[in-house]
């Protein structure tokens, strides 16, 4: 403590030192009072001090879920997907975003700040904004690095081998439930042409992380079954956009821009073709230069400053992230440093991954579920045909492998079912477009949640049936 | 392709289906092609693309700095801090911070950004605001994961024992800087007393983060020495804090209130102490609840949610968050975890830890060393000043330990000089309080720069002596 007396005593410089300055002391004064009341700085520690605690959720949420649902033998994916609706929107309110309508004073996150860590209300809402965009965006990083890890376990021979068989079960999987979900929407529900091609677009997308995520666990992933579905799903993916695209221009214009799709499926095209193909051509280079360095953490650096570049350049010709990150795993799959990159890009995974499926989760708003609401009565009537479709429009796309008796094909079909955050994107854009009414905006969402929720254990149950060859083609590194 | 053509067939459906509503389809033009511009997925998509890109330049600058001077024999992580200063605001403006003044023009990424990736020179400056905050956010998680490692690789039992000789550094490596800058400044200089002290605080830091990581990549970070170093440098960043709220209400009120500083200094005390003495009857619980957990990253899961939680309250009771996870990992370390836990974290480390260095290099703003400027003249002869006393004044810190003929004491002041990012919230609260003149400001910078930068190799030239030591005593999991 000598040091604080000391301290307090420099304070006798001030009437010793001629040069003292009373005027500036005032100003000073007045100046730091601001700086530490409203600066930058205080609101930068509450925002680390917001996201520390989101996470510290997060986390709880998603190991709370998993252990949960792994004990009753199902996926712990889902666990996490449920721990995020126990913690957000729906339930306890402890994560919510802004982009879901929420206010700082609905985070109880926020709330807790105020209480404990001093947080004003003045600077509620932007501490809140910012902690939610920081959440967010680790949440993208953490599906990012889940499809990088998912490429790493994935067999480009392999994928290129069953490429034909994806294809039909990718085109299959978007045309059969987008034409009948349409079709059924405008015929037997007289819903405008409109929204019905927007919940029948939104009715051909699958959520790769999820199928993807349940595989792993299920040491399912290098099955000839599991790598028809990743390779599906990714071709889903691409179609997804183009669909968006589609509708999004057809909403806008009243026509559909033909060249503007060309440009979309080709530059599509020549990416996945384009990255795999310069990537196997520079890996070797890589690889080289990764042995050359001494410092720690080459190895995963280099691979991650590969994924995140080659991620860039999907989102900046308006494809997404996800996809190169898939295409950088499965390009660095391919060379000795396979197994040393996986096993450094786990942990990271196990910090990040949980991010994205916690707060898919958490941004699921199931009050559209609640049938005493008579707005909701409609929208469920229709969610129940709009689920139909969704499950057997991808059931029957196994179903088109032709030749292989031996195929789990329902497993394949199943595999495709899950919606996830890339159906709720459609019915985010077809919200926003105001082209949805109040009741289909509700039944489109009900039926993303449902197919994302009911998939993860559809996935085990139809799988158990190969139980026998699961566990001699399991990947150990991604099970317990 | 035929999904495609089947797509934009179903426009087919708009003349056939007779509910078709022209003016709905007016109403969503507009609307949609205001989501499809401007709307926060798209603005989302681009913060996304701007994080991707800058992780990818951070990853770049880390690694290029630390292999080069690895193979000039001097530590990685000024190679890393180098790395930082050449993307950042001294040099090529590819990380800049709107906390320094910069603009989104003059962010190279965000140009970078809108020549390849669509955008908006309307939504440049809240996509640039938003991606700084972010990697703001994720350079400070950084530093709280590398502190949560120094504390797993350290030996709470061999801290506690070197725990007075490291108070009495400590408290000495306050002190003496604190008296003989202030001192100086006031009677050689004539500097107005405010100023004065304001830089003689700032030379009482001690940077912890960047000593740590040194000791580490040296092998030295479970030598008596560095155990002393450690524990001196914890307690520096608590009397760093203590230093900055006396100087603080100092300049605010002229006076210094003894009861608040009373407080910080009590809750200082009782949170290192009391998270230790909880951290360890609770720990037993938390081994066997990771025990009992069979998902995935359960271990470093549990261990940062633990570590996430102290930060929190740490910062909660405006301590810094550092020194939370610092206890979390040396409460840890004695648990049967700490190998598989040590192991988990170091590939989390290696991918948040460089973006703290790189970060702090960005921002540090070399302009001020141009002799070319006239104001910077006044400046740097001040700052020769201040880097003599910051320099002497940690070095005979070291000296003060007694009875221990064979420590190197040399190495332990040498420890103590870099005031990293810790001198430079001094000088960037003192700037913002308008108390500091603008030769004074540049003098601290120029001081906080160079005892930041030189302290690496100094530290490897002093520990150079003791080598053979060194080389017994390493912890190879920490280096290459």
């Amino acid at each position: 403590m000598s040091d604080i007396i000391d301290l307090i005593n420099w304070n006798g410089l001030l009437s010793q030192s001629g040069s003292t300055d009373y005027t500036l002391f005032a100003a000073a004064t007045e100046a730091t009072s601001e700086v530490v009341a409203e600066s930058g700085a205080e609101e930068g520690t509450l925002i680390l001090a917001g996201v520390l605690l989101s996470l510290v959720v997060i986390y709880f949420a998603s190991k709370l879920g998993g252990e949960i649902c792994s004990r009753i033998n199902l996926p712990p994916v889902l666990g996490e997907l449920v721990g995020g609706v126990v913690i957000g929107v729906s339930v306890f309110h402890l994560l919510v975003f802004p982009e879901g309508g929420a206010l700082a004073t609905d985070s109880l996150i926020i709330n807790f700040l105020e209480s404990t860590a001093g947080l004003t209300p003045e600077a509620a809402e932007s501490v809140f904004a910012t902690q939610s965009e920081v959440i967010g965006l680790l949440s993208e990083l953490g599906v990012i690095i889940l499809l990088f890890e998912i490429g790493l376990e994935s067999d480009l021979k392999e994928l290129i081998r069953v490429g034909p068989q994806a294809a039909v079960v990718a085109v299959v999987g978007v045309v059969a439930p987008f034409a009948a979900g349409t079709a059924g929407l405008v015929y037997i529900f007289n819903v405008p042409a409109i929204p019905a091609i927007f919940a029948g677009a939104a009715l051909t997308a699958t959520s790769i992380g999820i199928t993807a995520k349940v595989l792993a666990e299920l040491g399912q992933l290098s099955s000839k079954e599991g790598q028809i579905i990743i390779g599906a799903a990714v071709l889903d993916d691409v179609l997804g956009i183009v669909v968006l695209a589609v509708v999004a221009s057809l909403v806008k214009t009243g026509e559909v821009k033909i060249a503007n799709i060309g440009i979309l499926i080709v530059s599509a095209g020549a990416f996945l073709v384009g990255s795999i193909l310069i990537g196997r051509l520079i890996s070797p280079y890589i690889v080289g230069l990764v042995n050359e360095m001494n410092t720690r953490g080459q190895v995963l650096l280099t691979g991650l400053v590969f994924a995140f570049s080659l991620s860039y350049i999907a989102t900046a010709i308006h494809l997404e992230g996800i996809l190169g990150a898939f295409a950088a795993g499965l390009i660095l799959a391919e060379t000795e440093k396979r197994r040393e990159l996986e096993e450094q890009v786990i942990p990271v995974a196990d910090v990040l991954v949980p991010i994205f499926f916690v707060v898919v989760g958490a941004k699921t708003d199931l009050s559209v579920l609640n049938p005493a609401v008579p707005s909701n009565r409609e929208g469920l009537i229709v969610a129940t045909f709009l689920i139909l479709v969704a499950i057997l429009g991808k059931v029957i796309t196994g179903f088109t492998v032709f030749g292989q008796p031996d195929l789990n094909k329902l497993s394949i079909g199943v595999g495709m079912i899950p919606r996830g955050e890339v159906g709720l994107v459609f019915a985010g854009v077809g919200s926003a477009s105001g082209a949805l009414s109040e009741s289909t905006d509700a039944a489109i969402i009900v039926m993303v949640i449902t197919t994302t929720f009911i998939a993860p254990p559809l996935l085990r149950l139809v799988f158990k049936e190969t139980d026998a060859v699961a566990q001699s083609n399991s990947t150990p590194s991604l099970e317990e």
